[in-house]
């Protein structure tokens, strides 16, 4: 293997922390109400819940992926040419997210049309994740990107982490399939379980509250 | 309590930075003047000010978060899993806040809808004021995150500035239902006190005008 | 005068980058061509002259309020309170300009509707300029914020580019009133002296090209 | 030549990032299903193709400009006065970008209507070219910024890499005047050439897959 020059990181994580963050509050421009709100506003804006849905949704899944970028650049000590271009094949899955969410927000109520937004959703989360783990793969593969006293443990951990994502999307869109609501739920599990881990957050806050 | 690790406080003040300069900044992409504006431009601009209004309520109070949010990180020397995760939840709030804001400059000269649009308005800015109280309180408890040189003084003085602000809220709501544009205006208070305190200012610049 | 505490700027310049960042690029969502472009999507683009123009002056003059920005935060040392509140003021009218730019960009083929345009953008560019200068002058006040080895001459050099735009602008608002497009073309002169001082890259330039 | 004063080089990129990472992510707005979507949102969502394309080529192309404007400031030590103003103009190009993409979607299911689109396009992507370019050549003339430690075959690498780019988009553009659509896909080859070279993927990534 030749050898691969090293830049350092900061500027990468720079451009995705900027990407992520407009991609992230991008998604509260399609909120709205109907035309007609003025008769009674309380009763459009409860009307609107697909959108908070899909918002919700979207914003918690979009956390996640942030927090699984970080936890990779945390791990490595440096990056080359070919860890940028993929870094931007990544966000390119993830900047896409809000025209799906925006479909899913305009037709969770249709029971057909959701099946299809559903689905669409799912295959942008999959391909997210797929690429995000070959951004993992290529930094570890030889410990390549690796700082010199990462212990192994840590680099497993990630691994455990990074993998059963890719294999929970595939059964949501399989799922989403015949159950096109039931997908959405699941989206919205793994978003939350990463990015709101409430055990987590129990057991730090518990001598708090006692 | 478990050892938890720290990680540096940086990329989660870039992401908050980045997330909190795009939604302050895309409030002005609701403002335009009405069809017909060509006939009186200058009457169409004044016919828009419950627009400027709104933008120039959530413009403060957004910078006034930002201002309680650099407190909080000016005073702990890192983060952990948890903090990241309930920042997230924090600024999940401050990112909804454009939505409660083009609906209060939608309806701020219907009286039966402002109200409607004032407590809605009332309910983000309480929930994402609890958060960030969450936030604070999740890094000061047993000093979990806090620098070991900070004085308790200044803990006491961050206490005291991000409790109150919460209780302020409430009232606010509650005034809201009876009095929807009263409720407005105290929202623009509190937002003006924190991100404008004209009393330091004054202060501050009284050798310079003398 | 009170002992005032200092913070890092590193966070204010962020925030600013950030928002300034944003300002200056949702200016080209206002871009786009009539309805019927498709049957003559060349004159259509040409159309849209006063767009391009619009935009073109906003971005350089957003770009001058950065680098006068940068320019001021690389002469002090440190921020306090009032600074970070002071420039939260300065960035909120910078933030503001899309709007009386996209109404110049829609009226500037009207000649009566043009007038209010241009003062209205004028003033707001006073109004950026004028927070600009207080920031300024609070910092170098007393040498309140300077780094201790920052010569005398520089902060002469500051105060002397700073303070005639304030001068100009009320020249340009006044002459808008009578001639709204001469004051236009005034807007674009200023931008482009600080943004692209055509000078200072000829001189550079010129061993260059020999 | 006379002295010229470097400031750190910092700010200048993070300005940069912030307005590219924006830019890049606008183009997501662009993307929709047209009225009627409810009937057959499948068949909607492939209707949108052209939206798809001119995004992906787009997003590249952006991307392959942040390379490159990582290229350069990796090479420098400090900016001066007049790299920054001309980074201004450099950015300028790149985030007027989203408006040609936005009349490539629009019209690239019209033959004639696409010729125009690709050669503004294609214009607009030669500015931005040339205007790097320009960036580069001012940074390097006499060393000029360039840190004391890079070796003379790096700066001719970055020479070798930012000219031909010039050549290729001529050539797209007389290309564009008959076949526009091959025009297209020249700027697509371009953009994933820079942003995604496949090649050094498959040979850095060969050891993990064997």
């Amino acid at each position: 293997m030749a050898v691969i020059r090293r830049y350092p990181k900061s500027r990468v994580e720079a451009f995705t922390d900027g990407i992520m963050a407009i991609v992230i509050t991008l998604l509260v421009l399609e909120l709205g109400v109907a035309a007609g709100a003025e008769e009674d506003l309380f009763q459009a804006i409860l009307d609107e819940w697909p959108s908070y849905f899909a918002y919700f949704v979207s914003f918690f899944t979009i956390g996640a992926f942030w927090l699984r970028h970080n936890a990779i650049t945390t791990a490595i000590s440096g990056v080359d040419s070919a860890f940028v271009r993929l870094n931007l094949l990544a966000i390119f899955f993830v900047s896409f997210l809000p025209f799906p969410t925006k479909l899913l927000a305009e037709f969770l109520e249709n029971e057909e049309q959701t099946r299809v937004a559903a689905v669409f959703y799912g295959i942008v989360l999959f391909l997210a994740a797929l690429s995000f783990n070959l951004l993992w793969r290529y930094a570890v593969h030889h410990r390549r990107l690796l700082g010199p006293n990462l212990p192994g443990e840590e680099v497993q951990a990630l691994n455990d982490s990074l993998a059963p994502s890719l294999v929970g999307y595939v059964v949501a869109i399989l799922i989403g399939l015949a159950f096109p609501r039931v997908a959405v739920l699941l989206y919205l599990d793994t978003a939350v379980l990463i990015a709101l881990p409430v055990g987590m957050l129990r057991h730090a806050l518990r001598p708090a509250w006692r």
